[in-house]
């Protein structure tokens, strides 16, 4: 259950085969570790966070509306400890297995993943278990 | 593990709270409903591959590369049914729960993500089940 990162070399090389996308992204998918049925959340990682992600073991993302790099917890503590990281076929997305610390959605919620489509439109699968206040503080 | 599609006047108004980015898609991860660790791949919807999905129940994507609906397995006979569908908190990316008919990767894997990262590098998880030309005829 523990990721071995590769040295500096051998990660410029993986980076290397990695087709990021016209705004230099590609899409990363986080998986719960001790609950692998469990897909967290959706998001994106350009070289640099999937450099950082890679070579440290925690999870880092980029923010498109901040346009930044987002380490993934370093305001709401709830981070993301990486497990094993996987690139597809068409080395264009990456799957990586998380310990997720706390919960992966902004809204408190477990999963991101919370909008479910149903015959009468989408109901919530979860509810939050905790609050934005005690993720981000009382000024958030 | 039967999904129950809408009626057309309520999955409109699900697809009216999706938020396709600027070159009208949205990023769809499929998971495995036999096998919920298994996430077998992400590919692209639009508006109309969406709606379709969700009214039928069979899978389809919008090809980036064909600039065209990808009805899933309509070339390799490997369809997948949906189980069910979850959209995320931001409304820009949805996860699809499929029963998956043999198997998912153009390659002939079960699931597209087989590169993991290693100290070595990237390391195949996984050997193909089925040959190309089983899948695609011997054409391609």
């Amino acid at each position: 259950m523990n990721y071995s990162p590769p040295d500096q070399q051998t990660l410029e090389g993986v980076l290397d085969t990695v087709k990021f996308d016209k705004d230099g992204l590609i899409a990363a998918i986080a998986q719960s570790a001790e609950a692998p049925h469990e897909i967290l959340m959706l998001a994106w990682m350009n070289r640099e966070a999937l450099a950082e992600t890679l070579a440290t073991g925690r999870v880092c993302y980029f923010s498109r509306s901040r346009n930044a790099l987002w380490r993934k917890g370093e305001s709401s503590g709830q981070t993301q400890q990486l497990v094993s990281a996987r690139i597809d076929c068409d080395r264009d997305a990456v799957l990586v297995l998380v310990q997720q610390k706390g919960v992966a959605c902004h809204t408190g919620r477990r999963s991101c993943f919370y909008h479910e489509v149903t015959p009468e439109g989408l109901r919530d699968t979860t509810a939050p278990e905790i609050s934005a206040e005690a993720l981000y503080g009382k000024s958030h």
